[in-house]
């Protein structure tokens, strides 16, 4: 049995977990989960059944981690030989945006594609405001800062790019310079085309 | 100065980053901000100007921390002595739901307190599925666990600890057994009760 089991569906928030496995470089098991059927493993661990949902078999017994976030966090901490976790230096760029993302920008961004409107009243009380502001904040590191933690990748910048690299391919991150050019820079790495190379062939598959 | 500079409001989340701060035992100056009016430092750090903001003047230079859950998160690295980060056997509840705070659950409660209503066909696209199975995963969490990490008070009861406590306050948690009584063992801890009695004057003077 390999160290990890990934339960996810190649259409699902799993591509970027994915992508974290491999950026890791660690052995896993996956399970492939449809949106009409919950595998009981699946729904022992995580009772909302979610996908991705990951399994580690560590030494001192079996770890569960969902929420794509935390699943990034947790393989930086847990396979520290990759080196993508944050230094002494890099830890508050790396929590505030990995937080930054996995709240504002992901409440901003739904909120917009629902259609619903935030009263200006009640923007001091959300935490993202307005999708203009939260998008400026966003580009506004990045356009001084060729990653999360300024010129070095960590595991952070799997779950913020993927924000911004889904955003720009759905429409709902303005293709700004700033933006175009940090998705270009984790297009390119090996981890992210091996991980996106399954993904899609799965998709490719049940399509046939 | 002290090591950190802490930019709030009291009647604002920066009592949850006020809280942290007391549990982490650092020395902090405080930069009272009101809703229309936000000091040139605060504006640099943040271009949101949201509250909190937290400084660390640390050896290597400034570091600027926002969003609640981040600060409770970096506090806990940068003050190793303060002992509130994950054992590696913790680190995936922490992260796990330190996110789901952050994510499905504000979103769960911002979404219903607004009034908005998710379709049910788009309840796999959003983290949070629903409103009642968000909480119920959160509940079932505290029916086995009397802190985030198990047993162990950590900096993620910080932050998971305050959206229960505030949930219950205004109405947006249901008051469930689990969560009342996580809430009152949060509530008794020394720190808290320092941050709160912080807060709660500040708020009294502010009414005279």
């Amino acid at each position: 049995m390999a160290a990890y089991t990934f339960f996810t569906n190649p259409m699902s928030r799993g591509q970027i977990a994915r992508w974290a496995l491999h950026e890791a470089g660690v052995d896993y098991d996956q399970v492939l989960v449809s949106w009409d059927s919950k595998p009981p493993a699946l729904l022992a661990a995580n009772p909302m059944a979610k996908v991705p949902t990951l399994i580690h078999h560590s030494e001192t017994g079996n770890k569960v981690i969902t929420e794509c976030a935390a699943i990034c966090a947790y393989l930086a901490e847990a396979q520290p030989e990759a080196g993508l976790g944050p230094s002494a230096d890099e830890s508050a760029d790396y929590f505030r945006w990995l937080f930054f993302a996995a709240g504002p920008v992901e409440q901003a961004i739904i909120t917009r594609s629902m259609g619903w409107e935030l009263p200006v009243e009640r923007q001091a009380m959300a935490g993202w405001g307005s999708y203009e502001r939260t998008i400026a904040a966003l580009e506004g590191h990045f356009e001084g800062n060729n990653y999360v933690c300024g010129e070095r990748f960590t595991m952070a910048d799997v779950y913020v790019g993927s924000q911004v690299d889904w955003g720009l391919t759905f429409g709902s991150i303005p293709p700004n310079e700033a933006f175009v050019a940090y998705a270009e820079r984790l297009q390119a790495r090996p981890a992210y085309k091996e991980a996106k190379g399954i993904d899609n062939a799965l998709i490719e598959e049940s399509r046939k």
